[in-house]
């Protein structure tokens, strides 16, 4: 039995963000990544093939729609469907305290 | 965009367990379940086509797998793959407060 915990082993620095790999099959991937104040590079956007549906477990952090005026608030408990193809970026996320997202990219 | 926080509307009573559907594909169902003290019926077994993968956000739950002794307990951030048609049954939820689960089916 695969099993574990979100809140286990977060860790407290991180140079980079940590994305750990929870579920790999040919069509979903689920992934627990944990942000300490990283952001995507300011002229950078994700354009993905695959679909995604996020979740914040732990932490804030704003996430921005090309063509959206302002980052989209992101606390506890939101979930957030990124269709394939539309571009967004990490705006910013807590620097005080680890973010813990669960990604679920699917086809 | 879809969007919503899985921590918003949790009913406190329930005369059944409340299914509701966060995301439709072809190849991936997810739903967020609240649980009040809901068991599986003692003679039953869930025996799904699909395999599972499922997270607790909040409350506790007992899960049992066909052939193990005991339940296996669940607290918030634990999750567990159950492979299809591995026969499972919820043995026990939380009396006191709701229990949140994240289900994610998929093919």
């Amino acid at each position: 039995m695969v099993t574990g915990n979100l809140f286990a082993n977060v860790p407290g620095q991180l140079a980079n963000e940590a994305v750990e790999e929870l579920l790999s099959a040919p069509n979903v991937r689920i992934e627990r990544i944990v942000s300490i104040g990283h952001a995507t590079a300011a002229d950078e956007w994700y354009d993905q093939d695959r679909a995604e549906w996020v979740l914040i477990l732990a932490g804030s952090a704003g996430l921005l729609f090309e063509g959206d005026a302002e980052p989209h608030p992101l606390v506890p408990g939101s979930y957030v469907h990124i269709p394939a193809h539309r571009r967004h970026r990490v705006a910013w996320t807590d620097r005080s305290v680890p973010t813990i997202w669960l990604a679920i990219h699917y086809q």
